[in-house]
Order: structure tokens, then C-alpha cells, then sequence
């Protein structure tokens, strides 16, 4: 990754900023939408954009996170939301976890979770965006409280809150669909605080 | 429904026994494929299948039933498993459900889970999938305990199996893909006996 201004590289000649990040993302749809997950390349992608490689990781951190945001339509990085998360004190990660995905999900009519499910058809991008979106989000979480069995930790976290989004948001099934954001949090936070800090086994 | 003998009243005339179910699952899978959940009938299927609509209850307790079976490919039915769990004391029922599911999703290969979240894809599917196969499950289940809020903790329930379920057969997402049943049953079981018999609020 180059460590230039790349949108200062690029005046002029390709799209810059905005623009350049708009047009990875109807790459990436194309590209996404043609090859799949694993045989799409961020190479292909940024050619078909007319950008060069080096955007993708300058825009999105990579290969995952542009899928997120350009097929999924995910509102929101992960990786900003662990910087967030991490200031809140340890024994209340899983409470704060909870709250953030359902306001977030919310707020964006719960269509990217459905989008997200989608995916999940194909069983490679389902494993690979799992593991970039949910792994990648928890395993840092959890690195950084100091406890044991980190990697189950974070499936077991990822396994309620990808429950809890699929009964929400697809599946719409009441009283969960409509119930009230801290009425889950009250039910749901004990479970993601027990596997991120407590007991397990 | 007949309380006939429907095989023997049937045999020499129509597809008897294992045949009607056979042909009724071929029959289902067509009309399901062709018209979706909601639109597809129990006599539009008996009427393909070439026998009588009273043999989907007979065979399947009822569309559900038959489309857990025919198109989930799932090898139980989930009112065989109340009857089963509800002979466990209450504090050990979520414990038994997390090792039940597990069980039987392991035997088959992970193959019927897999089908069940394909089948999410679909919203109207998706609502009626999960409310005939966990929320009649839970529901039931629950109702026996005499707990306040049964709906809710149906849903919360439904939320932890599933999503458990997709991290490990979709996303197959180590370590929890190829975690030991009695792994899992430690880790996740306290949450469901939680949502069954536990505090929420």
C-alpha cells in the first residue's frame, strides 16, 4: 500500500476521492456480482474502476471490507467500531456490543443484515465474510481483555449476535422484530458479556 | 384427516406406504420450488403427488411439516423432539437442546441447515420457516415451564440455535465448526437454559 496522499497521486488523471471510492464500489458490485467472492480480485476490481490497486486498501482495508460496504451496504466499519467499543470498560463490551449492531442495523431499515444473509448462500463468501466482518471485529475485541479460548470466544459472540440479526431482521419474527433496542440488550448482553469475559466451559 | 389405515385403504389404487410419502416429498419439492412457501398448498401437492391431501398430515403433520422434510431435508421433526425434551427437568433443558440440535445436524452432515438458511433467502419463507420449526418447537417447550414473556424468550432461543447453527455448518467458522458437541453444550447451553427458565430483564 502505497503511504502517498493517494487521492493528491491521482488528481487529475482518475477519479479522485469520493469519486474513486464510488467507483470501486460499482466495480466491486460487477466484479462481486460476476465472479464470487473468492475468484474476485481487487486487482480486477480497481482495473474495472480505473483506479489503481492500492485504493481498495486506502478506501476500504482490503478485499473484505469492500465487499462489506459494496454488496453488503454496511453503514459502518467494523474496525471504527472497535475503537469505539474498546473504551467502554470490559464488563460492559457485551451490553455496548449489542446496543451498537441493533442501533446501527436499525437505522439502515435492517436491509444490509439481510444482504449479508444473502451471502451466506455460497458457502465460501459466507465463510469469508464471517471471518472478516464478525471475526475480524470480535477476535480484536477480544484480544485486547486478556482471556482465555480467544478464537471460540469470538465465534460463540459471532453465533448470538448473527442469530439475534437473522431473527430481527429477516426472518422478522415477533416480539424480537419490533421489541425495543434495550429490552434486547437486557436479554441478549448478559450472553455476549458471558462469552466475551466469563465462564464457558 | 382419515383415521383410516391410509395405506390399506389406498393400496392397489394409489402409491401406498413409503411410496405416498416418497411421491409426496418429490411433489412438495416441485410446488415449493415452483410457487414458494406461502403460495404453495397441501392440495396442490397431494393433487401432484397423485394421492390424497389427508396423507401430508398423515405422513408430515401438516405443510410444514412437509416442507421441513421435503425441502430442509431435516431428519426429525421438531414434535418428536418436544415430546423427547420435555421428559428432562426444566434446568436442564437448555442444555439438552443445544446437544439435541447439535446431534442430529451432525449426523446429517450440516446438509439441512444449510438448506434452512438457503431458505431465509426468501423473507416469506424465512418468517414461516422459523416460526413452524423453532417457534412451534419453543413454544411449545416453553409454554410447560410456566415462565412470563413465553414469546419473547421463544424468539431469544431461536436466535442462539440458529445462529449457532450458521456458524457452524454455513460458515463453518472455526474452532466452533468442528467443536465437540459437549463443547458447545457448556459454552452455549447455559445461554438457551437462560432464555427458557431464566432472567431477561
Amino acid at each position: 500500500m502505497s503511504t502517498e496522499d493517494p487521492t493528491a497521486r491521482r488528481r487529475g488523471r482518475r477519479p479522485a476521492g469520493q469519486d474513486t471510492r464510488a467507483a470501486l464500489l460499482a466495480a466491486a458490485r460487477a466484479v462481486f456480482g460476476e465472479n464470487g467472492y473468492e475468484r474476485a480480485t481487487v486487482r480486477g476490481i480497481a482495473s474495472r474502476a480505473g483506479v489503481d490497486a492500492a485504493m481498495v486498501n486506502h478506501w476500504f482495508g482490503g478485499k473484505e471490507g469492500l465487499f462489506a460496504q459494496a454488496v453488503l451496504k454496511l453503514p459502518f466499519s467494523p474496525y471504527e467500531l472497535v475503537t469505539e467499543l474498546r473504551a467502554s470498560p470490559d464488563d460492559e463490551l457485551g451490553y455496548r456490543i449489542v446496543r451498537t449492531f441493533l442501533t446501527r442495523w436499525d437505522g439502515a431499515g435492517g436491509d444490509q443484515f439481510q444482504a449479508l444473509i444473502r451471502s451466506f448462500t455460497d458457502h465460501e463468501v459466507a465463510n469469508s465474510v464471517l471471518h472478516s466482518f464478525f471475526s475480524g471485529f470480535f477476535a480484536e475485541l477480544v484480544s485486547g481483555i486478556g482471556v482465555d479460548r480467544e478464537a471460540f470466544r469470538t465465534t460463540l459472540c459471532a453465533s448470538q449476535i448473527v442469530g439475534m440479526g437473522l431473527v430481527r431482521y429477516v426472518a422478522a419474527f415477533e416480539p424480537m422484530a419490533n421489541a425495543e433496542v434495550e429490552t434486547l440488550v437486557a436479554a441478549v448482553g448478559p450472553t455476549v458479556q458471558r462469552y466475551l469475559t466469563g465462564t464457558i466451559d
